[in-house]
This record gives C-alpha cells, sequence and structure tokens, in this order.
C-alpha cells in the first residue's frame, strides 16, 4: 500500500481486508462516503457525518462519531493532503443469518485515493448523458441512503463504456431522479429544480448543500419535484453534481443536444469555486 | 478456524478475509448459494448451479465452471460431511467506481458451516409468520437473483426477535412476494400455487426443484400467480420452504391462525423426506 496511491484503514490499523462474515460483506448491511480532501480538510464534512448518521440510523448501525472523528484523524495524518477519502461503515461482523448480533459492532474503514482526474471541459463545456435503461426502484424505507446495495448502479453504469461522463438514471414510472455517481438540478419556469427522492435515489452531500446553502445564498428560489424525462427535455438549464466533481453543465441527453452551459448554472459554479474553492 | 464450526476458502486458499476493494463488499456487485450438505452430498446441487450461472450472466460476472467444481471439491474434503456450504462469488477487485473493470476476475468464496438447529416442531407441528413491514421494491432486472444486496431482508428480519420462526414479505403493491428466508406455496381452488418473482423475490432452489420435479412428480398441478395478503389468508394450506429447511407448514400470520397442518402439505413433505432423505 503506497500512501500516494491508495491507504486503507480498518477500525485503526493499517488493513485492506474486512471479514468474510462482514455484514457489509454478505449483505451490504453499511454505508459509505466519498469526501473530496483540499488541503487536509473536506469541505463539506458536516453534511457526510450528518448523512452517515441519518443512514446509520435508519439501518440500524450504532455509530461511535467520536472514534469515527479519530480514525479520520488518522487517515488525513497519513495521507496526501488532496483526494479522495472513502469512509465505509458497516454494520459489524455476526449474527443469524439476516438477523443482526446484538453484541456486534460497527467496523470502520477508512480509504484515501488520489482524486479522479477529470478533464476541466466537463466543468466548462458540459457533458452529455447517456440514457440509462436500467431503472432504479422504488423503496421509501431505503430512498435518500447512501449504503453498500449499489448493484442498480453497477448495472447502470454496464450499459456504456467511455463514450458518456456519466448516465441519467429513471424510476419504473419513467422520471428522472439522478445521474449515477450524481445528483441533478434543472432550471425552469424561472427557478431551480431537483428530483424528490423519497422514493430512490442517493440524496448527496452536494445537492443538500446546494439545497441548503448555495442557492438560498445567491437568493435563487429552489424546490424538490418529480419530473418526467419527457419534460427534462424542455427545461432551461441542467447540471449534475456531486462532492468530488463539483457541477457539471449537460448539454445533451443520448441523442437529444438540448442545452447550451448556460448563464444560471456558471453562476452556480462560480459561486461554489469561491466558497469552497476546490472545484473547476 | 475450527473446521466444526467453521471453514472458509477464498479462491482455494484457507482464508477468511476479502479485500476492502472486492465489489461485492463495495457494491454487493456477487451472488451467494445456501447449500444443505447431507453426508458430503448436495441433493440439489445442479439447482445450486444453474442459478449461480443465469444470476452470474445477469451481474455480467464471468465464472469458471470447473474452477467452482474444484473449489467445491476441496471444501467437501476439508469439513464434515453435513453441514451448510455457503458459496459466494463476486466481480472481484477493480474497477472505476460502478465500472467493472475488464481484467478483474470472480471471487470465490466457500463457507463451512454448522447446520442450524431446527426444532422438528417447525416440519411437525407448522410455523406462525410475522407479517414484515417492510416492502420488497420492483426490480424486474434483479428479480429471482440470489445477490448480495440483502438490506430488504436486513431490514425485514430486524422488525421482530425470537417471536416468529420466519416472516412473509409483501411488495409495495401489498402482494405476498416470500419470506425473508424462504419461498412461499398455497393450495387453493383445487391446485398449489407460488407467487411470481419476475418483480422483486429470491427464486429458491426449493420452490424450482418443487415446480419442476416434485409436485409435477405426484401428478399435482403447481402454477405461478400474483396474491395479495389479504387473499392469501382464505388460502387452504399454506407452506414456506427452502433448500435447508425443507418444508414448513405455516399456521398463522401474526394474529391470523388460519391453517392447520393440512394433509396436502404432508403429503409433500413425505415425498421431500423420501426423495432427499435429510429433512424433516
Amino acid at each position: 500500500m503506497n500512501s500516494t496511491e491508495y491507504t486503507c484503514f480498518l477500525n485503526g490499523e493499517l488493513a485492506d481486508l474486512v471479514s468474510a462474515k462482514d455484514r457489509g460483506f454478505c449483505y451490504g448491511h453499511g454505508l459509505f462516503e466519498t469526501i473530496r480532501l483540499t488541503n487536509a480538510n473536506a469541505p463539506l464534512w458536516r453534511y457526510h457525518v450528518s448523512r452517515l448518521k441519518s443512514g446509520a440510523a435508519r439501518l440500524g448501525i450504532p455509530i461511535d462519531e467520536q472514534l469515527l472523528d479519530q480514525y479520520c484523524d488518522q487517515l488525513l495524518e497519513a495521507c496526501p493532503a488532496n483526494g479522495v477519502m472513502k469512509i465505509i461503515v458497516t454494520a459489524g461482523s455476526g449474527g443469524r443469518g439476516y438477523r443482526v448480533d446484538a453484541s456486534s459492532s460497527p467496523n470502520y474503514l477508512l480509504q484515501w485515493f488520489p482524486l479522479p482526474a477529470y478533464p476541466l471541459e466537463h466543468w466548462q463545456q458540459g457533458v452529455a448523458l447517456k440514457l440509462c435503461q436500467h431503472r432504479l426502484p422504488s423503496s421509501p424505507n431505503l430512498a435518500g441512503i447512501k449504503h453498500l446495495n449499489r448493484l442498480d448502479q453497477v448495472l447502470a453504469r454496464s450499459e456504456w463504456g467511455d463514450d458518456y461522463p456519466e448516465g441519467l438514471m429513471l424510476d419504473q414510472q419513467g422520471n428522472a431522479v439522478e445521474g449515477v455517481s450524481s445528483n441533478l438540478f434543472y432550471y425552469h419556469a424561472g427557478k431551480w429544480w431537483t428530483p424528490s427522492l423519497d422514493q430512490c435515489g442517493v440524496a448527496g452531500v452536494m445537492r443538500q448543500y446546494l439545497l441548503d446553502e448555495l442557492l438560498p445564498g445567491l437568493s435563487l428560489p429552489v424546490q424538490e419535484k418529480t419530473i418526467s424525462s419527457e419534460e427534462l427535455l424542455s427545461v432551461d438549464e441542467l447540471f449534475v453534481c456531486n462532492s468530488v466533481m463539483g457541477v457539471w453543465p449537460v448539454v445533451s441527453l443520448e441523442n437529444c443536444t438540448n442545452w447550451i452551459v448556460g448563464e444560471r448554472t456558471k453562476q452556480i459554479q462560480t459561486e461554489l469555486q469561491r466558497v469552497l474553492s476546490c472545484f473547476g
């Protein structure tokens, strides 16, 4: 394990292996966070922690926040100041079948990876989205959580190779929900919107930051809403976002070249660069 | 690792740890089989292999059947002749995010566990089912596959403790689909039925064996069908089944004590004992 390529700690020990009985491995009973590190700082840290805690409560995983902090500090000390920190917290080992053993305690896995080399043109000139055929199932109890059951994303991502930087995922009813690894915002009828995630999808921390802070800070109204993929074609501006890549304007959806990199999206990118100074 | 309590091989080596980069751990990109061993023999072996192969094809995992056979023989030689063999096959390590790396190859994990100590009365006097509140999502692309994304079962199983031996799971529309760890059959209007699994659920090998061989062998007609949980209350006989526990008659669903251990269910149990000689 070379610290400039990959480093991994399990419960505070340098280790890259997990038990074959870990419930994360057996059932996907766990959560993850993918966190952009800039000068040993995670700009959206409290959003990541907040999501991890709320996901853990929904999956019955008793996270020890103090321990988590300690493990994060350990990774930050051992690794380069810029990169991606991935946190995986599982329900631990043990239990009879699907049933959790009351005595099992969470496992904390922290990994460091170099930052992906995203082309600057994705940020500047926008991206084309693949329209994925694989659709997200409706599951209110699991909607929004960044859990380890990610076969939907794996199947969607397997639909193309290098042709597209990102794909758009629909639900079973044909509504636009999110990108395979990102969330979606669009400008239409005088305001910003983002798909509701009460039935499916992952509630990204960048999405939450834009909803709670950045857009309100610019006095831009924004609202959650269900939108069909057909309706999406008539919106004015569209972008995908996550905490590692920032904001990428969308210029086309599969064969429909519908959009330009609009001024409203540029305004959000500029503000994001100003406040978090790590994108673009 | 004591061979009478637990033994684990990874790709032919005695090992109980998997890489933290394994796609089974990161995304649940893998499959499993839980196989009852009786005198070093797996009675429903070809059903297990057939399901593993079809699931692997659907998840893009290129299984090497010869290698798998070799690893199974290795486990059978090293472990007691009676117990449970669990096979986990994952898509291997590597890839960029959700995208699979073309060069990654599957990991084969084989575990031996002692047979669970099921009370004989479950078989003889029947069981009470918990009616689970957590519902299965509709996802045709993943329906039927015994993959590693099992949060639905984990959440359902977390709804009760020791009060019930098994729980009934419904889909989002309120149809009865399966037990948390088993499949469902019922007798109604002169024939046997089992819920269709084209939208959700796991297609168990015992279910398949009953559908393909045992019931036809007794000249008992059987058909797949969608049934609501309300309709289920008016059926004549009901049982749950899987390849480890066999066939358990159902006598009640939560607070509704509706059934007795019927002669038709007993006929199936008797035939199962006669042919596979390992249940009851």
